[in-house]
């Protein structure tokens, strides 16, 4: 079996150039089939307020009005998703750059939630997994940007740690893969006021257990329950920390098995 | 030889959401391989003046300088590209959006004008024929947005009307390629105060003609010599007029021939 290597780099990455150049440039050397899946960082919302959009929160959470999703369209299929390619391309990568749109790669649903109108906020229902086939056979290299459509011609704001989970659900059928999720830290931490916390590895029965304890809440939660969500589903390894994991094995991160 | 129609859109259809609609539910229909390419219209100009950008202008041409070059990366292959392909997806065109920079499709230089530096602006070098081939081989529908790159990281803001004309000439090795130029106009007028006046074909000749009378004059001199470098390096056929006649071949237009 083929493998494919799909990374998600959330905002703190995307948001500091030195980071990101770095990250392109050791992501650039990963032999074999690979897909990138980014996050969006500060500057969709510094245009939202430039532009004199009020954030709109219901409950903690933004809700993605139509202004807002021009906004987040703009800047993360146009702005970031370009720079990244241009930079891939730069350093002998084919990239191709994607919204779910493209190629009706990624088609979502609108999110229905009984009390809560999130917006233009969509939930993954469908990968092309065969035009991404054909694309890795050519040796593209795919980018996502996380913007999906409901093939009813509305695209829709889609969460990328679950757009990253679901491309690596999707290609096991027909890969072997492999999930990194690289962020600011070195891993998971069990204690978040302590970088040298790393967990190195969480089984479902320890994160159950981490939960309860609350050693683990907010925003890490939805990241695991992604990551469970993938292994149960055939993705074969995931790891959570750093992207200099990526360069080096030996470097501290967490290792996600069921 | 297989055919290939392809499609440039102006400003004034994206500017206009029925017309735009109306325009892409025409194109949708069309048989066979096609390409579309997009101008950018109005929102970058609105864009840029609500962030506070003023326009540069040197001998009343646009200079695209770094905040603006980030301003039409945005809109161009942000929100203008992700809209027409979410659409067409809608519409059953399995439509990707592109820019240069994705799949090196488009590679150009930075334009070196010996007195005016008109910033990030780029002059067309090379296009990526063979990729687009596979692509169009999958029933993939390219939707091209004005935005290309140098190969060394660098995104360049590039003439609509070019990058029509230079896909239309790569593309002509290898296909029978149709180029339409598609505008708020049924074709090149004779008087531009009638919109009756329009000249049913134009060859070389008359061309050379019209310009020493300043019947052709101002913005419409590019865009003819665009079709003429285009007829003469291979492109087959040539139309300048509305959208319409994409549909009808019998409604009103500009035939441009050697």
């Amino acid at each position: 079996m083929e493998k494919v290597t799909v990374i998600k780099i959330g905002g703190n990455i995307i948001d500091n150039a030195a980071e990101l150049e770095q990250f392109l440039t050791d992501f650039s050397k990963i032999e074999g089939n690979k897909v990138l899946v980014h996050g969006g960082g500060k500057s969709a919302t510094k245009m939202a307020e430039s532009i004199g959009l009020v954030p709109n929160m219901i409950e903690g959470r933004r809700v993605t009005d139509a202004p807002m999703l021009d906004v987040v369209v703009m800047i993360y299929a146009g702005q970031i998703n370009k720079t990244i390619v241009a930079e891939l391309q730069f350093k002998d990568n084919n990239a191709i750059g994607f919204s779910g749109a493209d190629g009706n790669l990624i088609q979502s649903t609108k999110r229905n939630h009984p009390t809560i109108d999130y917006g233009f906020v969509g939930d993954v229902k469908a990968v092309n997994t065969n035009l991404l086939q054909t694309l890795l056979s050519h040796k593209i290299v795919p980018v996502f940007c996380a913007i999906t459509h409901d093939k009813n011609g509305q695209l829709l704001n889609t969460n990328a740690d679950t757009i990253a989970s679901e491309l690596a659900i999707a290609l096991s059928e027909v890969y072997e893969v492999t999930l990194n999720y690289c962020f600011e830290k070195q891993g998971v931490l069990s204690d978040s006021e302590d970088d040298d916390s790393v967990i190195p590895q969480i089984n479902s029965k320890l994160y159950a257990q981490l939960k309860a304890e609350k050693v683990i809440h907010s925003g890490m939660i939805p990241k695991l329950d992604n990551c469970f969500n993938s292994l149960s589903k055939g993705v074969q390894q995931i790891k959570i920390g750093h992207h200099q994991m990526l360069k080096n094995d030996q470097i501290v991160h967490t290792l996600i098995t069921l």
